[in-house]
């Protein structure tokens, strides 16, 4: 047999750096996120991969489904997860119930709801504020006139404002938006899993959530869940949803979600399956109230910490915040770089500043995840005394 | 320090599937994609997480991005990966050098023209169709005729239509589709790195590949090249690209395609960073002239196997015959279904059916990345020999 080889040439020869060994160091994730892998999950990553039709595939996103159903506590039978990160997740909802020429009224208390109207107007829609303090959550009386004034057909809002570290209250704006008929979309990001949180008791629409914050999974995988409210309404769309890869009416088959058999609509990533399964899996074993007493126990701890060193929390009512992302102001003449680096100089351990509005003004530490436990939040205030140590030596020796 | 519980209580109990342990088979992937990962690959995705811009990840991105130039060997600076599946790929191409009411005309020889079409109608585009006949490409001399007729704004095709395992040669089309003043998008998800391709000197303006077929790493996250004429188109858009999530002037600036500073825009996935760098540098120490050889080898091997058998090879002219995926007509009064669940579960080696337009007619093998092997190719044909005759027993058993 002769093979007839031609000649084969390159025009471009491979990169210098792409030919030394792989090396990643380990860290201890405590910014807003993405949080640590616990080694259950990072064991799981290792499989070979799986088709993307293959029945033990489609089983384990049946048990995925089953593991969100109950992470985010509702029956939705539209609930699944997107191929892509949490920001497709805000993309998606606002894409599916969004159709051009309505209005979205959107929550902004801070980074999240500038995103959401960026996304919105790329849709056509008209967007309305609902504009806070920062720091501070809207209340029902201040939504229910914002409904008398723009008769918005989608409500958008962030239940874990991660930019400030506060907590919307949620409870009570689901049936107010529906007496106004709107729909209600949720972003639990930063929160899900952490903070008690009951899609269908406080009768939320769409709400989508990070794999890689609370849940513990790797990030690109994004869950998702829909309402039967929220469900007609896609599929009662005058124009097509503008994105296939998200379009819920084509995406909820290959999920199982509707009646009919199940389609090809993409080829999820086995890896990320396994990944969020083994996560969800250790969610439902620890269930979900311990894992919210878990959180919180960390969030006082650490606040307990932050006072006994006199740093100042930013969120000033306890009932705004958010037992996830803890923030603290600035403390004066601290340069907040070098706490940062020193803390991953020293201990391998991430801090992060602000973000968008609280950018400069503020410190952010996460508690998420399997680093919510009295250990890390140790190893948190061991890092930030050292990290601030070093900022005031620095700023000593510069004087 | 009183914790001051209040009751935690769920509504809704967890799944007891999901309480139990993961099993992952291990499967050899020899239908067209995913393919399997190599043992490389698999062990970098346990690696712990990254932070989306910590210096270690733009670090891994940016020796992603020169493992990409190389692979489609380009030296366009707007090269990356998407964090979304080879659909995204399609979907994010189209929507970022398409505008509405602008014309796209669509090789169809396929699958994947229909997708393309469908997504381009979302777009507010208009469609044209050059169709082939099935397992027959374009020629210059059609697509000159259809440029005339329809003066499309871009031009779609596959480079390798995985529905009928037709290669569709490129060279040439690039310059014609530029006299007209088209930009040109290629489809290489289940090609690249199998066979040559050549993103610069054939003047593609919008390639992009799967991660998951000859690159051999995990799905989820997609490599794409913006030539400088369809970064130009992209940046001098009369609307917004109507997706934040792949908007090549927002997320190119992520990946440090631009001048300035990198900013933040979706929190990347660091396990499929590791797994796609891995498999990169596997491509680059093998190189591609290495890799396209092995991969006709295989090809070659299996096709003459095929042969020996009497099986009747699906695209007749050699020339057209992709070396990743070897289509055969199903033999007469066989069932096929059968042969694939005996080769399944005799060998655990997957084989596929057809795909849309072929569904019915072929069977299709595919030898991509680390399957592209003489073992590969003779573990498929005793698999295939054992579903055969698998099959003809049980149709001999039911007269």
């Amino acid at each position: 047999m002769s093979y007839g080889w031609k000649e084969y040439a390159v025009e471009l020869e491979p990169s210098k750096e792409l030919l030394k060994p792989l090396v990643v160091p380990v860290k201890t994730l405590m910014a807003p996120g993405p949080s640590n892998c616990s080694e259950r999950v990072l064991k799981s990553l290792q499989h070979q991969l799986l088709g993307h039709l293959h029945p033990e595939t489609l089983k384990l996103m049946d048990e995925i489904k089953a593991g969100l159903q109950y992470a985010f506590q509702t029956k939705n039978t539209l609930t699944l997860a997107i191929s892509a990160s949490g920001h497709a997740g805000m993309e998606a909802s606002l894409g599916n119930i969004l159709e051009p020429g309505e209005t979205v009224l959107i929550i902004k208390s801070g980074e999240w709801g500038s995103r959401a109207a960026n996304m919105s107007t790329r849709l056509g829609a008209h967007v309305e504020y609902l504009e806070t303090e920062l720091g501070v959550p809207a209340t029902l009386t201040d939504l229910e006139a914002a409904l008398q004034r723009h008769r918005p057909a989608v409500i958008f809002l962030a239940h874990a404002e991660s930019s400030t570290g506060m907590k919307q209250p949620v409870e009570g704006i689901g049936p107010l938006a529906h007496r106004y008929g709107a729909l209600l979309i949720v972003d639990t990001v930063a929160s899900l899993g952490g903070e008690p949180f009951y899609a269908d008791s406080w009768a939320v629409d769409v709400v989508y959530t990070g794999s890689q914050k609370v849940l513990g999974a790797p990030p690109g995988i994004t869950p998702i869940s829909f309402s039967p409210a929220a469900e007609k309404k896609i599929f009662q769309r005058r124009t097509q949803v503008p994105v296939l890869y998200w379009d819920m009416t084509v995406l909820g088959r290959y999920w199982g979600c509707f009646d009919g058999p199940r389609m090809y609509h993409h080829t999820i990533c086995a890896t990320l399956i396994y990944g969020l399964r083994e996560a969800l899996a250790q969610l439902a074993e620890e269930t979900l109230p311990v894992s919210w007493m878990r959180h919180k126990a960390a969030a006082l701890r650490l606040e307990e910490g932050l006072r006994r060193r006199g740093l100042e929390l930013y969120i000033s009512n306890p009932q705004h915040r958010l037992v996830t992302i803890v923030p603290i102001r600035i403390p004066e003449n601290i340069e907040l770089q070098l706490v940062i680096e020193e803390a991953m100089r020293k201990h391998k351990v991430e801090l992060a500043g602000g973000l968008g509005p609280t950018s400069g003004k503020i410190m952010r530490m996460g508690l998420m995840g399997v680093n919510a436990t009295p250990y890390h939040v140790d190893l948190l205030l061991n890092a930030l005394d050292d990290g601030l140590r070093y900022a005031r030596l620095v700023k000593k020796s510069k004087i």
